[in-house]
């Protein structure tokens, strides 16, 4: 895939510094399209000293109140985060991320999601990514400057970008992963319809939906397979009424 | 060899939050030997706000006024560098060097070196040095952050000693993926309820379930998973009748 498609989007990000420090470790690994979700500063002064002459990546940043519409073109979302969860999303290493970034297509768009600097992402914001990606650190002392986690990330997929010769076929659009959007239409269709046929419980529908979004979301649905599975839900309703 | 014996050498540093990040980058990794030649700025707040919770490694902090006695231990001395020299010293990516460290007896020393912010190291230390590594950049913009270098080395060479396989918890059997058997109970029952419900062709029932195949196999499906996936399937058909 082509490094220019992917996007490093920081969530809720409180130090300027962090900000700045992130453009230029991106720059440095060759990416260029940063995405602040509600950020908490300023992008000024502190922002452009760290960033070290990657002023073009802050110029450009883009800036979303929420990350829902932030990922909305990505196909692929991968959530960065140290803590450990009650309910296990897949998981991979940066090595394994990079290698599989270094396999997609070069229309791919793909999303890397980091959270605070203190509390890291929300479980519904883990739940719109696909998989996590978490860096190996020591147990006693794991959290990781944010900064830092962008270079490591970054520096893992320009490497190995770096070392893999460019690949030829081109699969059919429809055979790729679908873009969140997409993705997420399909699941808003699926709860309507367990409710509708009372599999889900009007009161919480929780932990069921987050179940069916983590195997789906861990799937990377191509366009062919949300036709498919919407088609299905489109036939219940019609037996349904 | 013991992560512990690894020595990280900042010559000249001028910045004392890089020396706190630096710190704090080794603490994530595991190292803990921190070693400072005429460093050209104060070990005082801004450095150990940086550090971020790394008091210790800047408490334990060795100081020297030359290279020669800071690395007089060391039987690997490895220089850190991103400007390209013209008299080529051997070279190592990051990821060679971490594998060299890996093979190596518990008892050696070793040193990494890394330059001033602005200028790097200066030939005669380079002279001091086994090897150099070269962490791979943008030829446009290659000058990291010298805590950014330093994170990503200690981050490969943490992650290499890390990679053999973690012990500890086992998730819920109910996690892991199914046995066949169970998964292909799935599929019938999915294509029987299809069928009743008009979305499959009685004819044709191939193609559509030839990609739900690939999508769910593809998706390792977990027990806990096929028993939501077929409770739906038990909702539709009661709806059905």
């Amino acid at each position: 895939m082509k490094l220019q498609n992917i996007k490093i989007v920081m969530v809720g990000t409180t130090h300027p510094g962090n900000i700045g420090a992130a453009a230029r470790a991106m720059n440095n690994m060759c990416l260029s399209h940063l995405t602040l979700v509600d950020p908490q500063c300023p992008i000024g002064e502190t922002a452009y000293a760290r960033a070290s002459g990657a002023n073009a990546i802050l110029d450009n940043r883009e800036t979303c109140s929420e990350l829902v519409p932030a990922i909305a073109d990505c196909s692929l979302v991968i959530a960065t985060s140290a803590r450990r969860r009650s309910l296990p999303w897949p998981e991979l290493s940066p090595a394994e991320l990079a290698d599989k970034l270094v396999s997609m297509d070069d229309s791919s768009r793909v999303a890397l999601v980091f959270g605070r600097e203190h509390s890291g992402l929300l479980n519904e914001e883990i739940q719109l990514c696909n998989q996590m990606v978490c860096i190996p650190t020591n147990p006693e002392f794991s959290s990781l400057n944010l900064a830092s986690a962008i270079q490591v990330l970054c520096y893992e997929i320009f490497s190995r970008q770096n070392d893999t010769p460019p690949t030829g076929k081109q699969p059919d659009a429809h055979d790729l992963p679908a873009p969140s959007s997409e993705v997420e239409g399909y699941f808003e269709h699926l709860e309507k319809v367990l409710l509708s046929i009372g599999y889900l419980d009007q009161e919480q529908p929780g932990m069921i939906m987050q179940r069916l979004r983590r195997l789906y979301l861990r799937s990377e649905l191509t366009r062919n397979e949300i036709n498919i599975l919407r088609g299905m839900l489109t036939a219940i309703e019609k037996v349904k009424h």
